[in-house]
Order: structure tokens, then sequence, then C-alpha cells
């Protein structure tokens, strides 16, 4: 008899936004009359880019004409689209990252997922808490992460960095050495970020006791202050011991178009084999390359027009942000994040539970967030609120929340 | 020190393809004058159907519109398109499944890799042999088939079934039972196919024995034989043993645009395990849906122009099929497949290597094949050729073969 990978079995339902579904389903049906605001999703509600449609549109007559028609593409990007991230990306930063060290995919929640797939089972793996639960979850599927405590949501084999008001939202170097370590900044869901020499201070740490990297930049489109790194490679030696993920979901609005790309340098080693060949053979093995029109219209983000347009959509979300956090401090709410970063962090108040303010806002207010406790432990009396929403809902959700009840 | 997956390491070099393109390179440079016909790859020529360009345009546009905008996908595909392919693929020809038994994906290269990721380690898997390299590749990477032999080209632990003129390219039921059965059919290389009936006899084994049969139906458009199934679900007790793959890649032309799905039945289970909720949660975790212009497209495949359209684009390579056949057939070849598949799959003349007649079909013919041997040991002495070159081409190849020179 064949056997499953009993990994999947030890993993907790994943319940958050299922869960926060249902409560809304439930008061909306018990009170049809009643108007809700969604400040809860991480999905961008801006239609793509004039630049990015146009350039979908002439990609999509490209494959009208069998002059111009495109078959499989290259297993690891078309290099039109390599090129140019190289170059503005890394090369404008100062960062010596080559063309051929970008993999083209289809998004970052595949590539973050999927690299695990190059290391050993016998790695362990450091998180912050909270986290982003793409990375725990794929690593508990692959059997990297011991066994799971409901009492505690905790993994035995997984060392937990929490990141809370107390540290600044900033993960301590972890008493027990980790074999891999996952940075996500600016961060999801603390919306707080990192600076240059913070992130040093990991990087040499990472080097000195072999130790690799992965950094999740996805949000990097945000970051307005300018000690923050946009890129792990603007830090001396990140190159040796650093994989970067990068998406087109948040900067230009891909979430429902699909792109991403994973920078493996080649001076990353493990030993004398670099990680470079091996992402290439799984990217050329279990991967097929993303569409041409996809990666076309990818390369539009970094044309004049697509950057003007896409820097304008991201002011309007950060505008969101600012309302919600300037909103929530006037209503005397401890807040963090949302300058660098689309997401705010809130203390609930009067030590309440992330779920009982969930309730709370929903029921009293009919705001929609997403309790922080979803997200690990020491998210535990927080709640994250999105700037994705659009201009007059996050006014109106913020005149709820300041004045305590809901007008008209 | 972190630790690398090791089992990449003994991965040996895939140089089929890439040894092709140097050969080919080296003559070309070597004779700069000669045409070279290419009736090597196996990538579709023709532009995409007049109804799946208006649909992508038009789903470009949806993406313009805050209105219309989409932003995340739902993971395992939109129902729009799981309900039309559970109409048109499945329940048209009297098998049970339902559209939330379909999982959309970026295509079929990564679904046959990624879905080993539900099956433990522990499997012993059997592959026809030649085959399509992604499935052993896949499953030496999970360290799931031993060492590699070089001398013989083959895993210690994968059980290899020989499809050879003398089985008709049908495998045998193996003598030692293996967990996990790979089958593609129609099949590459080889372009044979299978009945109804002897597919059957695979299913009764599979359901007796305890195995799961990974299904490759990518070539099923091509089909035009009576008795050769499209679905393994035409065979009673299928869907408690099988997953099937399919693809958009052939049937309309997608290799560059990617999008394909697996489907998953819930009747297929281990002990009380359902597979379809590992593949959900697979699924769920470490992919965020294919592109939404992308699924539009592929729903579009399925209406009356589209399936008009994409029915020539069939009629046309399988013309081009005929083509070889009918030449190779007069100019004393013996020849198998290119009836129900895109491929022809001949025996070399004189007892030729496979990369001898290559050798010879470049530098006399200057007509660019696929060595067998590059599939697997059974392919030794075989050679592939495909229909997807352009009508005039592959007349001129066959002219070439036929006389054994180049005219003009």
């Amino acid at each position: 008899m064949f056997k499953i990978n009993e990994n999947y079995l030890k993993l907790p339902g994943s319940y958050l936004f299922s869960t926060i579904a249902k409560k809304v389903a439930a008061f909306s049906e018990a009170h049809p009359d009643k108007e809700i605001i969604r400040l809860g999703i991480g999905d961008v509600t801006l239609p793509l880019a004039p630049a990015v449609i146009g350039r979908l549109h002439s990609a999509v007559d490209e494959m009208a004409d069998q002059n111009t028609f495109k078959g499989y593409a290259p297993d690891l990007g078309y290099d039109f689209l390599r090129e140019t991230i190289a170059e503005n990306d890394y090369a404008a930063r100062g960062c010596q990252i080559s063309a051929d060290e970008i993999f083209v995919s289809d998004g970052a929640k595949s590539d973050s997922g999927n690299i695990g797939d190059i290391f050993d089972i016998d790695n362990k793996i450091a998180v912050c808490d909270p986290v982003y639960p793409v990375y725990v979850d794929t690593n508990a599927m692959s059997g990297r992460t011991g066994t799971y405590d409901p009492a505690t949501e905790m993994w035995s084999d997984v060392i937990y960095m929490p990141c809370t008001k107390e540290n600044g939202f900033c993960p301590e170097i972890p008493k027990e050495r980790p074999d891999i370590i996952y940075l996500c900044f600016p961060n999801n869901p603390t919306g707080t970020t990192i600076t240059k020499a913070q992130l040093q201070t990991w990087v040499d740490y990472a080097l000195k006791e072999g130790c690799v990297i992965i950094y999740d930049a996805a949000y990097e489109a945000y970051i307005s202050s300018a000690d923050v790194p946009h890129s792990i490679y603007e830090c001396k030696g990140a190159e040796a011991c650093a994989i970067e993920i990068r998406s087109f979901s948040k900067n230009a609005g891909f979430t429902g178009t699909r792109l991403g790309f994973t920078v493996v340098p080649k001076a990353l080693k493990c030993g004398d084999v670099s990680l470079h060949s091996l992402w290439a053979r799984r990217h050329g093995t279990k991967f097929n390359g993303a569409p041409y029109i996809i990666q076309a219209a990818g390369a539009a983000v970094y044309t004049e027009e697509g950057r003007k347009q896409t820097k304008e959509q991201i002011a309007y979300y950060m505008n969101n942000a600012k309302v919600i956090r300037e909103g929530l401090v006037s209503a005397g709410y401890e807040v963090f994040g949302g300058v660098d970063a689309p997401y705010i962090w809130l203390k609930t108040p009067d030590r309440m539970k992330s779920w009982e303010f969930f309730d709370y806002l929903l029921n009293e207010l009919q705001v929609v967030g997403t309790p922080g406790s979803g997200f690990g432990p020491s998210g535990e009396g927080y709640f994250r609120l999105t700037a994705f929403g659009s201009a007059e809902n996050t006014i109106k959700a913020m005149e709820r929340i300041k004045t305590g009840k809901v007008n008209g």
C-alpha cells in the first residue's frame, strides 16, 4: 500500500481567515442593514496601472501572430525581465546582483514555500513571531519542525523569535543557533521595519555561524524611510549568506496576475555546492516559467510610465495607512507600523485578547480587521489593519473607531 | 552550518536538449548556407486561437477597472473554470468527477513534480522506459529513488517498465509491486496509446495491490481512435486509485501561457486520509492560484468557437503527423505513434544508435529530431520526430528523408 506524507497530518488547521469569514457572514446575516468595512485582508484593490494594461494587451497581440507567438519560456525567466530587475532593483542601489542570479516565478508564496526543497530536512529554522504562516507550514510539511503543541501553538523544533513592542518588533539573535533564518521586512503582519545597521548584524551573524537567511522583501516598495534597506544585498557580505524573495503583488497590484522572483547569488555556497545551481535545477525540473504575457507586463512596471503609475498607487495606499495611523493615535491607541508598510499593528485596549477586539470592532463598529494572535503566540493582544481598502472606506472606518459609534 | 538537500547531487546532468542545441549550433556555424528543419521539440508553433485571444483581451480590460479588477484568485482555481472542466472533460464522458475535485494550476510540469510532496519518501515508484524525465528526476530530488548508476542510466530504487515494439509500447505489470505508478497516454515520447481495456487492467491491479496511479493525460486532445480512453476515470474504480494530470499546453497551445489542472478524487484514500485534503493543503500553502486572465482564457477554450478553433489547430498538427508517418513508411522505416499523438517514434535503420541517427539526419539531411535514448535505456535504437513544425517544413523534411538528399 502506498504511504502518504504523514507530516501533513501534524499541521494544525489554518482557520484564521476562514473563522473571520464565518464571523462576518454570521453578523451580516443577523444585521443585513449594517454596512461592514473590511480592512482585514492583505489584497490590493486598485486596478492594474495603465502601462501594465497596455503591455498586457500588446503581449496578447503577440501571442495571436505566428511570427511573434511565444511557446515555452526559458525556465528561469526571460532575459528582458531578469536584466531589467538586475538593473533597477539591484545595480541602482549598489547591489552586485547579476541577471542570471534572478529567478522569475509565479509569485513569492510559491517561492517561499518551494525554497525548502533545496535544503536537507535536518536543518533548524528560526522565524519571527508573529509571522506569515507559509514559512512554518511549508517546513512542517517537509518534516523539519518536530511536533506541534496545540496549547502553545508552537512546534518543538522551530526557534521562535518574539517581535513585540518591547524589542521594537525587531527580532533578537536567538540563543540557540538556527540553520535557516526567515526574515521579512517591511514586516507582515506588524508593518514594522529594520534599519540597515540592524540587518547588517543579522548578515554578520549568518556569515559567522554558517546560517542562510531567507529574506522576504515583498513590501519593499512601501519603504520611505532613508535608513531602511530595500534589499538585504545592501548589507556587506549578504550575497554569501542570503536568498531574497520579491513580488510584484504589492508594488504593482499583481496579486491576481502572479509574478515574483527570487535572488540566489552564486556566492551563496554550502561547502563547494552553489545554492544557485540547486535552485536552477529545482526551477528547471518542477516549473515551466511564468507566462510570457505576465513577464512582459512585469517589465512594463519598470518603464518610466509604469514607475510613475505604480508609485501613485502606493501613495494612495500609504495615504490610507496615514489616515489609519493618525485616526488610531487620536483615538488613544498604541500604534506601530504603517510608515514603511501597508500594515498597521495596534495594541488592543484594556488588555483585550485579539479575538475579543475583533468581535468588538465587528459587532459595535462593523469594521473587520485581523486578530494578531492568528499570526503567532506573540501576536496575542495585537491587531492588524491594512491600508488596501478604498480611501472613502478607510476614512469612514476611522470615524467609527474615533467616535466609538457608527454614524448614519 | 546549514545543510543542502544532498539528493540533488545524485542527479545526472540533464543534457539531452542542451547537447542537441550544441550540435545544431556547431553544424550551423560550419555550414551557414544550409537550412535546418527542426522537428525535435515538443513545443507548439501555432498562435493562440482567436477565441482565446479575445478572452485574454477582455480579461485584461477587467483588470483595468476597479469594479471588475481581480486580486488573489481562489487557491484551487476559479469556479467558472473548474465547473467548465468538470462538465466538458468528465461529465460529458460519463466520468463522475466534481468541480471541487479539480485543482487548477500553472501547468502539468509543476503538478507532476509537486504531486510527490503529498507522499512519503518511502514509496517505490514505477515508470515507463522511455519516459518524460520529470517523473524520475523529481522523485530523485526528494530521495525516493536510491542511487544512480551512470553505466545503466538507472536508479536502484525505481521500477522501470520497458516499452518497446515487442510489447506494443504498453508496459506490463511489473514483477515487483510498486506503490506509485506513473503512466502517460497518449505517450511522450513514443506517441503510442493504451486501450480502455488495457488501462482497466492497470486500474484493477492498483485497486487490488493498494497502488496509486499518476496518470498524465496531457496529450488527450490528440486522440481519434474510439477505443482509447481520454481520461483514466473512464475505467471502473479509477476514482479510488488514480490522480489525473491535464494541461492546456498541447490542446490549446498554452505552452507559454501556462495553465493545467490535476484531478484528485475524494474517493482516493490512504486508510482514512483523503489525498484530496492533502493536495488542497499543499496547493493552498505553496501556491497562490493561476492568473485570472489565464484562467479566463482557459475557459474560452471550451466555448463553441474555442473548441472549433483549437480542434483545427490539432487537425493541422495531426496532418503533419500523417505526413511524417507516411513519409517514413514509404522510405522504409518502421514507425510507431503519430495516430493519436503528435509524436512519431521510429526504429533507427541498420541498428544505428539513436545518437548516430541524430548525427546522420543533421549532417546529411539537416533535419533535427530527438534521440530516443535520451528518454531512457529502452529508447536506444529509437528516434522521436514531432508534428509541431509548420506544414511546409514537415513536407520538406520528409522529402529529404525519402530521397536521402537535400534538394535546392
